[in-house]
């Protein structure tokens, strides 16, 4: 087994790129078979692409966003804060994802999470009181953490220690997704939708 | 939509990952955010990894294997020249395959395709030649192309290639596969597993 795939520093690769989310041993094999047929046009550019990612990134401190500056490009940017919106995720890929949906000048807080009592994640583990510290800078703040349990708990706590501050707090809507078929949507996003219908 | 994924290095690493085999552009983007998340346990391994794989890679000369070294590990083991047995592939993957599973000392040789006319890959562009010029130091060729059209097409002509060299051809048995069930097993599967029965 040792000597089977071609080396230790294969071996190591293949272990490595093993643990990224969607690979696992067989397809980080067949990613590294694929990277040393294509050394030139893809080994050695992902090679020096994750030494200049490595050296660049930056965890944003006001916001949690990852960016190669601290602050971020959005939260250094004056024109988003004019908006006095601020979306709250749990995630920086739903901020990311927000981006490309090209909502707008808007500003983000990334939770880094949601509360989970089970798995020991407390409001200390997450970024809220960073958001308590930062929202009176904003005219509304949007609930924007995903809509499962743990989320709408995550909401819920949010709000509460929000409460006294005056400041606009509001939610994504919920409804039929743009594109969507009815017949494969589950009942609650279908109960909500009809809940929350707008004029035509 | 420039700016969305935190700066042109994280983008431009999201885009080369995204080309890896099993990865797409949200796969890639979801893999990009967890090697950021665990940079000093995943990313700073990882850089370095493929940093020194790069330098290590050779495609061996005699068998074209990837190993680190030329001859490769396998073909530079004198042990293994004994058996006397060359084990044809399509592909270091298929090689690989061999030898975790364990079957014993023995050489290969990787075509590094197989013929398609259509696709426009004929004999020259597979190590036919390299092969014939290599076969007579064996006792026995065994033909470890995938069972598939192309591959029974390349395993014909290796042996007509062959034919007046003397050296016994032989090929991978077709079967059930241990523990499959016979339920899920193609006709052809089947059929060839009864006309080559043995005794119980």
């Amino acid at each position: 087994m040792s000597q089977a795939s071609g080396g230790p520093e294969i071996e190591q690769l293949i272990q490595l790129l093993s643990r990224l989310p969607g690979l696992g041993p067989r397809s980080g094999r067949r990613a590294v078979l694929h990277l040393i047929k294509k050394k030139e046009q893809l080994m050695i550019p992902l090679a020096a692409a994750l030494d200049r990612a490595v050296a660049a990134v930056k965890v944003c401190e006001t916001c949690g966003n990852i960016d190669t500056v601290s602050p971020c490009t959005i939260c250094s940017d004056p024109r988003r804060g004019e908006s006095g919106l601020l979306i709250v995720v749990e995630d920086v890929a739903d901020l990311w994802a927000l981006e490309r949906a090209g909502i707008g000048a808007v500003r983000y807080h990334v939770l880094g999470g949601v509360l989970s009592p089970l798995d020991g994640i407390g409001p200390d583990d997450l970024s809220i009181n960073q958001l308590v510290g930062r929202a009176s800078d904003y005219k509304e703040i949007v609930i924007g953490v995903n809509a499962t349990v743990e989320g709408q708990t995550t909401a819920h706590y949010i709000t509460d220690r929000l409460a006294d501050s005056g400041i606009a707090i509001t939610r994504l809507a919920h409804g039929v997704p743009v594109g969507g078929e009815l017949d494969y949507l589950d009942e609650g996003t279908l109960s909500q939708a009809l809940k929350a219908r707008t004029k035509f």
